[in-house]
C-alpha cells in the first residue's frame, strides 16, 4: 500500500475491501446503530494472524464511534457521547479496572492545530495519582514533538513508565484519514496501542504492550487528511464524473481499464515530487478539537472516576 | 472566476496568462533577481481599469518578495530579508515616511496554526505611541475573528482609526495561494489594502483608504491553498501523466478538448458538495509561521525606526 | 488615601468605616446569607454625593458575592456560583434585559497569570452577534494592554461602541484588593462601570456610561494585593503582636499611638523607593483565574441566554 | 532556618553572614566587576563540609551573574549578557565539552508567569539531537508541574535520562529571592544541581548527580520573592524607620534588642497563618520573563553550538 494513502482507521481499511464482498477472513464486523446520539459503534475484531496481514494492523479490538454530529459545540449532545465514550473504555479495561493506575499520554504538536488534540485532551483529564485522599490514579504527560525535544515520544513514555509503574497506558493522537468526510466525525479507540508511523504526521513511533511492558489503549480523532489521499479520492470522483459526464464519455472508461496498482502509481507520480507532506483540514478545526477534546477527556474522566 | 479556485497574490493572477502571451493591457511586470537572497522581487504595477478589470485586483502597486529558501530558521537569512522587507515598504510609504503614526493591524485566527501569521507578526512588532521619549509613534491591534468577536475584524480596525487617527494602516495577513509550491516562500505587499474576501478562509471584509479614509498597506504571506485549487492543480498534471504515461495514450487528449471553463465545472461538481471548505497547509506550517512572522515584524520594525 | 493601599472593592472601602460604628451617611449596606453556597451576597448602595465622598467611589450599586470555597474546582459548586451570579446580573440589567445587544470587554494582560481574568472569561461567552437564527446578540472584545497596542483599552473599546452601538457593555476585569485573604474568593458587580486608575496594575481609563454613552457593568475579582496593602496589613498585626507578644510590651503600645495618617506615611516611606510596583498573589493563581473564568462566564451566558 | 524566609542564591545566603564579618570557613568569595555589562560576576565557592553546613547549601560552585539593567529589552545588551552567560557554562562544564551529549530541562509552569522561565527557556534552546547532520547533541524536555501530570518532575527526567543517556543535565529553573531587589537582575548558575525545595513554589525535587547519575548544571532567575521573606525585609526598614525617625525614638530600638531567631518566630506568628503560600512578582513580570528567557537560551545556545 502506498504509504501516502495509508489510513490510521480500521473502518476505512476494512471498507476498502467492500467492493470484494466485504468478507475478510480473521475479521469479524460488528454495528450497533446509536439512536440517542444518531450515530453508530462499529467493532472491528481482528482475530488472527491472516485478519491481521489483510487489514495490515495488528490483532486486537477496533471500535469506533461515529457520527455526523460531532464536533459541534452543543453541551447536552457532548455529554451523551462522553458517556458512550466511558462505556467502550470499560469494555477495552474490562475486569482490570478497580484500583489500577492509568498514564494518559498526550501524542501530537501543541502548536498545530490539527495535530493538538492529544496535548489538549490530555490537559483537561482529572490528573490524581499526587492527591493522597483519591481513589483513582491517574497521572499525565505531554511530551511533545521530535523538533522541539529531540527525543522519540515513545522514548519518553517509556522511560516515565519504568519510573511510575503504571498498570495502564492510554494514549490519545490526532490521525490520519483517508476520507475528508470522517475528519473530526469518528473516534476510534483499539486495544492494541500505536502503531509505528500512525498518527498526522506519520511520524509517531510503537506505543505498544510489547514496546512498554504495559497494555495501551489508543484513542484516536481523525483531523487531518494527507494531500495525496484527498486527490486520490477526488480522481476517482474525477474519472467517475467524466464517464457518466456529457463532457466526455471515453475518458473515464479508459482510466477505469487501469488497475488499482496502475491507479496508486499514476496519483503518486504525479503528487509526490511536486507536494512534499501536506495535510487537508477543515477550515474550523479550531472549534472542532476544542469540542473533541472536551468529549474524549470526558469520557477518560468518567471511565476512571 | 470560480471562488474555490480564487489567489490573493497578484503575481499568481498575472501568470494565469501567460498563456496568451503574458501581455496585459494596463499592467506592467518588472522582475528584479535578487542574488545576495537568492530571491527575486517582482512589482505588478496595475495602472488602470483595464489593468484591474483583467487582473481582477484594485489599481495600484502588488510587490512580491519571493525566494526558496524563505521560512528556513537561519538568522543571517532572515536578516537579509528583514532588510530587503524594509526597503520595500519604506518604497510603499514613500515622501510620508518622516514622524508618521502607523497603526499595524494583524488579521486572522491565532488559534488556527496556518492563519495565525497576522496575530504573531503584530506581538512582536516594536509599538512606541504610548512612550513619551520615542521618537516614532506605532500602535498595534490584534482584532481576532468573527467566530470570537461578533464583529468584524474591519468594524473593529473602523473603530480604533476613528480614535486614534493614524496616518497610515499596516495590516498583515495570510494567505490564500493557487500553488502549493508558493506556500511560505512568497511576501506580498501593496498599497492597495485588503480587498474583500480575500486572506484564509475567505473572510475578510475591506481594509482598504476608501472604507478607511487612511492608506493602507496590505503585507500577506501564502500559507494555505484550498482543497479545491489543489485538486484543480493535480488534476492538470493527472491529465497531463495520462497523456504522456503508457497508461493509455487517449484520455488525456480527450480531456484537453474541454474549455477551462467546462474543466472549472467539472471540478467543481466534484469538489464543492463533498468537501466544504477544507485548507491544504505543510506539515511544518508551525515552524514556517514562526519564521515568517520573524520576517515580516523584523522589516516593519526596521521601516519604522 | 495613599494609592498604594488602594482596593477595588467598595465591601473593603466600607469596612475600613467599621472602627467608626459603621454608619455612614449616602451609603446602605445589606447582606444575604446564601446557604446554599456557603457563602454571602451583600449590596453597598452609595445613593448620594456624600455616600460617593466618604466612600471614595461613584454612586451606584456595588453588589458582592462572596465564599470561602469559591476558587475550588467543583463542577456542582461552579454551576450553583454560575446561577446565583446570573441572577444579580439580571438585577442589574433590570427591564432592559428583552433583545438587548451586550459587548463584553475583557481587560487585563492574558499573559500575566494573575492579570488574565478578563481575557480568559471573556474568551468562553457565547459570542451570538454574528449568529442569525440566534435570538441573543452577544458580541465580546479583548482590547489588550497598552504596553502590546500603545492604545489605551478605554480607546479601543470607545472605538468599537461608535461602530457597533451596543445598548449595554459588560466589562471584567482583575481588580486589587486591601486584604490577602479576599484574593479570588469575592465577586464585585457594579453599575457604575470601571473607574480610572482600577484594576491590576492600576492602569486602567474610565469605562462608565459617561465615557461611552452606554451603561456598563462592572464585573471584577480581586486576584492581588499590593506589595504594600501587605505590608500596611501585616505591620497592623506585627504591632498588635508586639503589643500582646511576651517579646516587648512597650514597642506596639508606641507604635500605636501613631495616627493612621503617620502610619500610612511611615510604610510609603519605607515601601515606595524600595519596591516599585508589586503583585502579591496566591502560589496556585492559575488554577483559581481557570475556576473563576468559568463562574464569570457561565453567570454570563445564563443572564444573556 | 524558616523555611518561609528561605532564599535559592547562594549569594543572598553569603550576604547573612556579612554582620559577623563575612569570613565563612570553608567558603570562598571572588567578585568581578564586569564593566562592559554594568555588572558583576560573583563566585561563591564551597569546598567542604563546614562551608556546605553553614550555607545551607552542597559543595559546588555557584556563579552570580548580576546586573540592574538585566530584563530590559535592548538586544546588544542581550547579546553581551548572553556571551557572558555563555563563559560562564562553558566554565562549569569544562573539559567535558566536545561532542557531549546534553538533556535541557525546562522546570515550572508555563502557565504561571513568574513560575514559566524553565518552558519558556527550554523552547529556545536549539535541539540538535535528531538532526544527523549536526556536530552537537541537545536535547530538551519539559516535564510540566504535579498538578498537571500527578508526576514529580524529578521521576520523570530521571525517566528520561535512563533512556537517552545523556552526558549532562541543564535544568533552568525560576528562584525564590529573599530581596525584592534581586527579581529578575540576577542569574545564578551552579553544578550542584536542583535541591529538594528549591525553585518558586518550593517544590522541586532533587535533581543532582547523586540522583540521576550525571552532572547537572542549573541556571536560576529568582522571579519571586515569598510575602513572608518582604514582610521580614521591610519588618526591618520599619524599625530601622522607626529608630530614626521622628516617629518613635524608643520603639525601633526596643525591636532591635529581639535576637534574630526571635525576629524570625514573630514574623512566622503573623504571616503563617494568614497568608498561606504567597508569591511577590513585578507588575512587568511577562516581559521580565520574555526577556530573561532570550538572556539564559541564548547562553545555552552559544555555549553548545
Amino acid at each position: 500500500m502506498n504509504e501516502l494513502l495509508r489510513t490510521d482507521l480500521a473502518l476505512e481499511e476494512k471498507e476498502s475491501f467492500e467492493g470484494d464482498g466485504g468478507e475478510i477472513s480473521g475479521v469479524k464486523l460488528t454495528e450497533n446503530e446509536k439512536d440517542d446520539i444518531n450515530g453508530r459503534v462499529t467493532v472491528v475484531d481482528i482475530f488472527n494472524k491472516k485478519g491481521a496481514k489483510s487489514m495490515n494492523k495488528p490483532v486486537g479490538k477496533y471500535i469506533t464511534l461515529e457520527s455526523d454530529y460531532m464536533g459541534v459545540d452543543d453541551s447536552e449532545y457532548i455529554e451523551k457521547l462522553q458517556k458512550e465514550l466511558a462505556d467502550i473504555i470499560g469494555e477495552l479495561i474490562g475486569n482490570m479496572k478497580k484500583g489500577i493506575s492509568v498514564l494518559v499520554v498526550g501524542l501530537g504538536n501543541r502548536d498545530v492545530t490539527s495535530d493538538s488534540l492529544g496535548p489538549r485532551t490530555t490537559e483537561k483529564v482529572h490528573i490524581t495519582r499526587h492527591l493522597e485522599e483519591s481513589e483513582s490514579n491517574v497521572s499525565g504527560i505531554i511530551p511533545g514533538v521530535m523538533a522541539f525535544t529531540g527525543i522519540e515520544s515513545a522514548q519518553i513514555v517509556k522511560g516515565v513508565i519504568d519510573e511510575i509503574k503504571p498498570n495502564l497506558v492510554i494514549a490519545i493522537d490526532a490521525l490520519a484519514a483517508r476520507s475528508v468526510l470522517r475528519l473530526g466525525k469518528t473516534i476510534q479507540l483499539t486495544n492494541t496501542g500505536i502503531q509505528p508511523g500512525s498518527g498526522v504526521g506519520n511520524h509517531r513511533n510503537s506505543l505498544t504492550e510489547a514496546s512498554l511492558g504495559v497494555p495501551v489503549i489508543a484513542i484516536g480523532v481523525p483531523t487531518v487528511v494527507t494531500a495525496a489521499a484527498l486527490v486520490y479520492d477526488t480522481s476517482e470522483a474525477f474519472i467517475e464524473a467524466l464517464k457518466s459526464s456529457a463532457y466526455s464519455s471515453t475518458i473515464g472508461e479508459s482510466v477505469e481499464k487501469l488497475s488499482n496498482a496502475q491507479r496508486y502509481e499514476l496519483i503518486r507520480d504525479i503528487i509526490e515530487p511536486k507536494l512534499g507532506p501536506m495535510f487537508v483540514t477543515p477550515k474550523d478545526i479550531d472549534e472542532k478539537i476544542r469540542v473533541l477534546s472536551e468529549i474524549v477527556s470526558g469520557g477518560i474522566n468518567i471511565a476512571l472516576a
